[in-house]
């Protein structure tokens, strides 16, 4: 029921975009980008409204508003951009602008040639009225205006007066409010740094970078590799774990139950004597040597990424510490992690319903701010979905609080209500099903769904065509067009997106067994010795796209995804571009890794910004080769034995006889 | 950011419908019909969850609770049933359901033939825990299961103890609910009576109910043609108002500002010295005569409606008494109603912005109680969207605290948006753009919109094909065809609707001029002597048409309604079904009011319960005659000039050999 304070107010606002789930969760944006508001805005009867949206940042308690312009069927459009990292809050507020309809009145009875001495007495009323909330010269200038419109001369002038735009945007900037309808809702706005949009991630393994067989390698080791992977054009490292490896039930190679003295275990079984979730792991280095790494890092464009995976081996130091944090069973052990009938005995689970949950979420924050404390502001977190939502959030929230700069990648490989709840709480990205979506109606329907609906809206995609546990049936049949296909659609429809190397540029596409996404001899149980230097090596293509994605803001961005019509299955085409279409490209994948396909793109050329009666050249960014395309429908042909991909960048330019020196 | 009280809460409810705007209005049901809730719920991990949907009226503290059912990708579906008139509340609970995941756990590691000694014990702790929930004999028995699960011989009995499906039900019935998330809000659900949802409205000017010419009709008049419309099948009598008639600017015939001393004046013109809102235009009787005529109604199965129209002639009483309910002019005279340039100087619109309000919005409510106490229980309200929202949310849900019966039919012919904002805020019907949509595309679309989305969960439409403002430009050019055309599509497409008689069962067509959808010497400002009687009169169509809504529960809501595929764009097709499929209604209709069209109609032959195998009868309930359709594809054919319409009842039950006498 209306409380009774408001009976007079009588503009709704309703329909909010972007809003999420009734303004439970904020809304995503980087630095410097808009927030585009709308909403459906009316009253009743044939009144005239103004509204504004109103935005501060969360600090302050003063709103900034900017106008609302009207759309069509009751809806309203504003806008304002977010300059400072961390939360924004916005709110919509409008009322019925008496100035406005008196106006709109006066224009029609004018035009219909009526008698208007009693309006333009309302109008002076209305403007002295604002007089009263003007300031300085303005205020004086209304009531030289209300004057005017009472002159008892008929004739001219007054009407111009009443009419002049001059007294519209006077009027306009002292608005009667006191009447006025806020929307019952804050909205908040996340702003993170444009990274949190834009980067192209390489996962490592740090123990696997020593020079020759057989040696354990070291975060010095790795320093070593930035060069090479700096010039592949990636600008996230991401490390996993690199805290020490628990002895208990120690998975072998190919995660058998048989372990070797040697075998160094996998990264994730976290916790031994030497340590927990704030140690490093002695034979990469230690801290200081950690620090020393990210320091450099930087120094080639590259930001270090570490795995918060919140589990613990038998022999991690919370076990003994704190016994209250874990699962007991009957038999006085341990509950370890299972899956019935799956068991992983060398993990234990943290039990978030535990009694002692405050000291628990306390504890893990504080493993953050450590890794904080050492320079990182880059965490991909581990199976968050197998940890309640209500402690990210609270996690995310506190954290970012601090450190607005922070990035969360959440890697929830699970079912997509789960992924876009922990997208909505907090993660600052997310990876995604593309690994698994490889037809082109796969990829239409899934990147529709995340670029082009509100989903975007709170859930950052980050592509990643092999991760160290998923080796694709498509990239193990495919062979090394597979991947070049993979990297290029990763690479182009995501503005985030990463690889798992140097397994993925040396193409190692051997399963553990025939139907398994596993590696062969995964590096997840031993350390490997890349030969990085073959000759066959996609570092070059790499590199190529990387640079192509840096030269082109086209390409940094998700939200202008479009897909374009081809007439052949195996060959998809979509296109992203600016704003202002002064970069437009257009990707066109061969997903056929066999064979070549051909067939007739239709680009909606207006769009693209495209000029349907001019020809346009298409210049491809891999090859460089010059298409001269004219009209919406235009030929392509890829042959995945040399390149399955072609990354157009559209060129208004053609030279004509009018660059010619002798034309006129 | 999470309130630390709920840390430990793991279950995330969302995505949950029926929910208007984040819960702000309430759905509408009538009684005896279902609630049916669906919800995206989920929690982190492999945990096992349930969830109940808990309801109650607005009038008690306790909640009753009924289980939700999984269906796919996280979502859940409960549903309950409303019994009683007035306000229910609803809303969600789930909880981490422990012991269906050991259940669960406990019969994979069977199937694998893995031990589960220590599960049993596990088991056993969490039955004693629930043996604390239990009451009574249950608590008996869930001691002794826990003990059967403890004890010390291996064997099949406990194992069989443990995955009985008795023991799962009796642990249901004693959750541990420590931990529950509730949702967080509880919606409301208004519940009318049935005619809310299914009604025949029949409008006329009691005016012109006097037997012969030249006489100004009454009460009494009235009366006498009860047994006409009831036995044409209304079911609600709606009056234009009935209040004194102002005589300032009062206007002539076809609404000229010239008016003669017999000239009536509109009835929408209220107040005079007779009288206002409360009071009865004295020519058609006193408010003796209008109780008598309520009462009398009633026994021929009509109630009465009545108009609310909140406006007053410069002649109501109000403009004396409350000259602060009204916009003044500067030069002294009270602002009357225009829309510029078009002036309405007999009206003079409440101000609504007045500081006054309070006590205009409690004089409107009054009135409203006044005719409730005379025996009234409908009101169709004139140009809802002219009054404030605040407004009719204040006044209807107050109204319908102590009077639940009481339905408003909003009579807004305005822009999308605040027509649904009115259905929101609490009118139980709304006239809808019926009229204007005369295409199978138009008609198509737009009752998909009204039907088949969350629109239904608010907005009831009520299909008039006429009304005294709306003469259509496609029934002044269909002549009778188009009458009966639309006639059968306003009755079955809509389950409410209503006629403007008799000038739509004698098919007046005649427009004030071309272009215009006014009556030619409109009813609404002269006096009518129609002549019931005429031979051509659809009143025997009208009146089968109503019995077959009446006969068949199918037509009696809206929410089945399916438009079906045919392959001739004059023809349209849709059917409505009873949830059980045993009452279908098949109809088609000639949009074309001048030839004959034929076509080939495709139903969902499951969706209708139809056997794909089998010929299936479709009897039209119009004509009586019957055909033998089978498969999904098949012929129908409609002459206008005969009846433009055919209302199917699918008949599965076809006479063959096997009914014959002789067979076996």
């Amino acid at each position: 029921m209306i409380s009774i304070g408001n009976g007079r107010n009588r503009v709704i606002i309703e329909g909010v975009e972007p809003e999420i789930d009734g303004g439970r969760f904020p809304i995503k944006r980087t630095l410097g980008e808009q927030v585009v508001v709308e909403a459906d805005i009316f009253t009743d009867g044939h009144d005239a409204i103004s509204c504004v949206v109103l935005y501060r940042k969360n600090s302050e308690s003063q709103w900034s508003e900017h106008p609302m312009d009207f759309l069509a069927n009751d809806r309203w459009r504003g806008e304002f951009a977010v300059t400072e990292l961390g939360q924004y809050r916005y709110t919509l507020q409008a009322w019925i602008d008496h100035f406005k309809s008196w106006r709109q009145g006066l224009l029609k009875k004018l035009d219909a040639g009526q008698d208007v001495s009693v309006d333009l007495l309302t109008g002076a009323d209305l403007i002295e009225e604002a007089t009263q909330r003007a300031v300085g010269s303005d205020a004086k200038k209304l009531k030289e205006r209300a004057l005017s419109l009472r002159s008892a001369e008929e004739g001219s002038g007054r009407i111009q007066v009443a009419t002049a735009g001059e007294l519209s945007e006077l009027m306009a900037k002292y608005p009667d409010k006191e009447l006025t309808t806020m929307y019952d809702r804050e909205l908040v706005v996340v702003v993170d740094r444009p990274k949190a949009r834009f980067s192209a991630w390489y996962e490592i393994f740090p123990r696997s970078c020593a020079p020759g067989a057989g040696r354990h390698g070291t975060f010095q080791d790795c320093e070593a590799r930035f060069s090479y992977i700096a010039a592949m054009g990636f600008d996230v490292l991401y490390f996993p774990p690199i805290h020490p490896i628990g002895q208990t039930h120690r998975r072998g190679k190919n995660n058998t139950s048989t372990v070797g003295p040697d075998d160094p275990g996998s990264p994730w079984a976290i916790g031994s004597a030497d340590g927990g979730h704030k140690d490093v792991h002695p034979q990469l280095g230690n801290l200081k040597d950690f620090r020393r790494l990210v320091t450099k890092a930087k120094e080639h464009g590259l930001e270090i990424a570490i795995d918060l995976a919140f589990q613990c081996t038998p022999d991690h130091p919370y076990v003994k510490e704190h016994p209250e944090w874990f699962r007991w069973r009957p038999d006085r052990t341990v509950q370890y992690a299972e899956n019935p009938p799956k068991k992983y005995e060398d993990i234990y689970p943290l039990n978030f319903e535990t009694e002692k949950w405050q000291e628990l979420w306390a504890e893990l924050k504080e493993v953050v701010l450590f890794w904080i404390d050492q320079g990182v502001r880059i965490f991909r977190v581990d199976n968050p979905h197998t940890k309640p939502f209500n402690f990210w959030e609270w996690l995310i929230g506190g954290i970012k609080k601090d450190y607005p700069e922070v990035i969360f990648l959440a890697e929830a490989f699970t079912r997509p209500k789960v992924m876009y709840q922990l997208a909505k709480l907090g993660f600052t990205q997310s990876y995604t099903y593309f690994a698994w979506r490889n037809t082109k109606g796969e990829l239409t329907q899934y990147f529709t769904e995340l670029m082009q609906t509100n989903v975007r809206e709170y859930f950052r995609p980050s592509l990643w065509p092999n991760t160290p546990d998923i080796l694709t049936e498509y990239l193990q049949m495919g062979g090394r067009s597979a991947f070049m296909a993979r990297l290029v659609l990763a690479a182009t429809l995501g503005a985030n997106y990463g690889i798992y190397g140097p397994a993925f540029e040396l193409c190692d596409r051997r399963p553990k067994e025939f139907g398994s996404e596993e590696y062969l001899d995964s590096e997840k149980y031993e350390i490997k010795n890349w030969d990085i230097t073959k000759p066959d090596s996609l570092r070059d293509f790499i590199a190529r796209v990387n640079r192509i994605r840096r030269e082109n803001p086209a390409l940094q961005g998700d939200w202008s995804l479009c897909f374009h019509s081809i007439d052949n299955d195996q060959l998809i085409c979509y296109s992203k571009r600016t704003e202002d279409c002064s970069n437009v490209i257009v990707v066109v994948v061969n997903l056929d890794p066999h064979h070549t396909q051909a067939g007739w793109v239709e680009l909606g050329l207006s769009d693209l910004g495209i000029n349907h009666e001019m020809p346009y050249q298409l210049h491809d960014l891999l090859s460089e080769a010059r298409y001269l395309w004219h009209g919406h429908r235009n030929y392509v042909e890829l042959n995945p034995q040399i390149v399955p991909a072609q990354i157009f960048r559209v060129r208004h330019k053609i030279r004509t006889e009018r660059d010619f020196d002798y034309f006129m």
